[in-house]
C-alpha cells in the first residue's frame, strides 16, 4: 500500500425525507443563497421543500448554473452574493451545480482576478463560503469531495480545481429526488461512477486488498443496479439509494487512498465534451475501453483480477480473459444505451487531429499511472474508440 | 436502504514515517500533554520519535493508561491537564489508551463530576480538549471514531458513551509502529476487526450492497491477512498496513451507515472481560459462534450470503451451508490461537449464572438486531460456548 492522507469532513444526510433537516444543517442566523441549474429543481417541487424547511432565513434563488458550467455564470453569482450578503451556499443540483457553488464559494472573498483559482488548481484557495448541497444527480461525486471543474467559455478552456476549503459541509442525498430524471442521465451516472471507481482500481496492484475489494464492490454494485434503472416501470426506492451511495463513494477520496490512480480516460474525455459537447459520462465511455485494450501490457494484473472478480472471468488464457473483461465492460455500457464509439456520435477519424492537439496544448503529455499515455498514445487509443 | 447520517472528520494520516507530519498536525503554539499505556512506547522508539516531531512544543507525558481504561486514572490525568494548562492531547497507544483519550479531553472542562459524561453515555458532553492519535495497536477502531469504554473500578462499571466532539483531529497510522507487538496482540486486532465488521453485516437484508460488499471486503482482507501475521518470520510491512486500514474502516461509521447492527457479542463479552479479566478480542471469540448459531433463523439470509461470499460455501442445503459457514468462522479464530469456548479459559457452566445476572443488573434485556436476544437467550448462547 502507498502512504496517503484521507480526510472527508462532509456530513452525509441520507434518505427519503432528509431535505426537511435543512432546519438544523444551515445556521439559523444565515442569509442563504440557494443555486440550482435549470428550471427542474422548481418543477419538482424540490425548491419548495428546501424553502420550507429554510423556515425564517432570508434566501433567495440563483438560477442558471449549466452543464459544464461556467466562469461567466459563476461570476454572476458572485456578484449577487457580494451585493446581497449572502453567508451561507445552498447547492441544488447534480455535480455541475455543486462544482460551480464550490467554486463561487471560494471566488467571493478572493481578491484579484478569480479565473486564478483555475489557473492555480485551487492551491490559492485560503478560505470559502460555507455550503451545503441537495443532490439531485447522482454521478460526479461532487456532494462528498473538495474539486470542480470550470469551463472559461471566452478562453475556451475547461480547468480542475480543488481545495482543502471546498468540502461542503453537508450534503442530503434523498433518493426519491432522481424519481423525475430521465433514464439517460441515470446511465451518465452509473457510467460515470463506473469509471471513476475504474480509475482508481485498474492500474498495477500494490497489495491493498480494502481498496480493491471496496472498488470491486462499487463496480458490482453499478452492474447489479444499472440495467434496472433502464427498465423499471416505476422508480424502485433502493436502486435509486443504491446508484446515490455507490456514486458518493466512488469519488469521496476513500477507494483512492494508498493507490495508484490513472485519470486519462477522463482528461481525453474533456477534450471531447470541450470539443463535441458529447455528454461527461459518454466521453468516459468512448475512451476507456479503448484505454484498457491500449494499456493491457502495464494494467494486466489488475486486468486479470478485474475479470474475475467483477465479471467472473475465470477460463482461457491470459489474453483471452483480459480481452473478454474489456468486452464485457464495454458491453455493460452499451446495455445501458452509452455509445462506447466516437461513431456512435457521430465523429469519425477528421476528430483524432483536433483532440491529440487539444491535450497537446494543454499540457497532457504524460497521462495515467505510469505517466506513459504521451500525446501518441492517446492518437492510437481514440483511434481504436472510433 | 435505512436512512443514515455519515459525518467522520478524522483526518489519516497513513504510512511509514509519518509520526514526522505531527510537526505541521498539531498546533503550534499547543502546550502537548502525550498519553500512553505502560512502557512499550517509551521503549521501542516510537515517543522519541513523537517528542522530535513535536520540536519545540512544550510537552509532557502521562503514563499508565491500562487495558480496559479506568475512570480513575483518568481523573488523574484530568487533574495534570488543569494543573498544567496542556491545550492538545496526544494518544500514543492503541484502543484504550485512545478510548481513555477521548474522555479525558471530554473531562477537563466539564463541570461536575466527570463520571455522569460515562452514565449520560456522552450526551452531555459539551466541548473537548482537541486531541489526535498515534496508533501503536491495530484493533478497535477508536482511531477514527467518537466513542469510547470507559470502567469505573470502584463502582465495578464499564460504560461506553460517544460525542460528536469526540472524534480525534486526526490519527496517524504507520505500519511499522505493530512490528514490536506480540502474535497474542496481533491475533486480538484481527478477530476485534472480524467482529465489528459481521456485528454491522450479519443482521437481516435491507437492499445494501455498497455496505454489504465492503463488510465482505473487510473480512475477506482479515482472513488473508491474519494467519500470515502469525506465521511470519519477520513483519511484511503490507500485511501490517492492511490489517490497520481494515480494523479502522471496521469501526468508522462507514460499514454500518444505513443498515441493522447487532452489538450483542460485544455486550455479552463486555460481562465476561469484567468478570474474568479475558482480553476484549477473545471473549467475542467465544460468543460470536454461539450467537451465530442460536440466531440463524432471524439471520438466516445474511448467514448464506456470507458463508456463499466470504467462505465460498455453495453446496449443501441451506442450514448445512449455514453450519458450515459458523464452523468457518470458529475455526478462522482457532487459527489465530484464539479459543471459541469458555472451556478454553478454564471456565465453566458456573459462570453462566453470573454473567446473565449482570447483563440483567446493566440493562441489557432485549440485544441484537431485533432485540430478541433477552437475557434467556444470553444464557443459551453461553450455554453454548462452554
Amino acid at each position: 500500500m502507498l502512504n496517503f492522507d484521507f480526510h472527508n469532513p462532509t456530513h452525509i444526510v441520507f434518505g427519503q425525507g432528509r431535505i426537511a433537516d435543512l432546519a438544523k444543517l444551515v445556521p439559523a442566523a444565515a442569509k442563504v443563497l440557494i443555486l440550482v441549474g435549470g428550471a427542474s429543481a422548481e418543477k419538482t417541487g424540490t425548491l419548495a421543500e428546501v424553502r420550507t424547511a429554510l423556515g425564517e432565513r432570508p434566501h433567495a434563488t440563483f438560477s442558471g448554473i449549466e452543464p459544464n458550467p461556467s466562469f461567466e455564470t459563476s461570476m454572476k453569482a458572485v456578484e449577487q452574493i457580494r451585493a446581497g450578503g449572502f453567508d451561507f451556499l445552498l447547492a441544488v443540483g447534480g455535480g455541475s451545480v455543486i462544482d460551480a457553488t464550490k467554486f463561487i464559494a471560494a471566488a467571493v472573498h478572493f481578491e484579484g482576478d478569480a479565473w486564478s483559482i483555475l489557473e492555480k488548481r485551487g492551491r490559492n484557495i485560503t478560505q470559502a463560503v460555507p455550503f451545503g448541497a441537495v443532490l439531485t444527480l447522482p454521478a460526479t461525486g461532487s456532494e462528498m469531495n473538495n474539486g470542480g471543474v470550470i469551463t472559461h467559455r471566452a478562453k475556451g478552456a475547461k480547468l480542475a480545481f480543488s481545495s482543502v476549503h471546498s468540502y461542503p459541509k453537508f450534503s442530503v442525498l434523498d433518493p426519491t429526488k432522481t424519481y423525475t430524471l430521465p433514464p439517460q442521465q441515470l446511465a451518465n451516472g452509473v457510467v460515470d461512477a463506473f469509471v471513476h471507481t475504474v480509475e482508481q482500481y485498474l492500474t498495477y496492484p500494490v497489495n491493498a486488498p480494502v481498496q480493491d475489494r471496496f472498488a470491486e464492490g462499487l463496480l458490482q454494485t453499478l452492474i447489479e443496479v444499472g440495467p434496472r434503472l433502464l427498465t423499471a416501470q416505476e422508480p424502485v426506492y433502493d436502486d435509486r439509494a443504491n446508484l446515490m451511495w455507490a456514486a458518493t463513494m466512488a469519488l469521496n477520496g476513500l477507494i483512492g487512498a494508498g493507490v495508484p490512480q490513472d485519470w486519462a480516460t477522463h482528461m481525453i474525455g474533456h477534450e471531447l465534451t470541450a470539443l463535441h459537447g458529447i455528454d461527461h459520462a459518454r466521453t468516459l465511455a468512448i475512451v476507456l475501453p479503448a484505454l484498457l485494450n491500449e494499456r493491457r501490457g502495464p494494467k494486466r494484473a489488475k486486468l486479470l483480477q478485474y475479470g474475475e472478480r467483477v465479471w467472473g472471468i475465470t477460463t482461457g488464457t491470459e489474453d483471452e480473459r483480459i480481452t473478454a473483461a474489456i468486452e464485457r465492460t464495454r458491453a455493460f455500457f452499451e446495455s445501458m444505451g452509452i455509445a462506447t464509439r466516437l461513431s456512435g456520435h457521430g465523429l469519425g477519424a477528421e476528430v483524432v487531429d483536433t483532440v491529440v492537439a487539444q491535450l497537446e496544448a494543454h499540457g497532457m503529455m504524460q497521462l495515467g499511472e505510469q505517466r506513459e499515455i504521451t500525446p501518441a498514445v492517446s492518437r492510437r487509443i481514440l483511434e481504436a474508440a472510433l
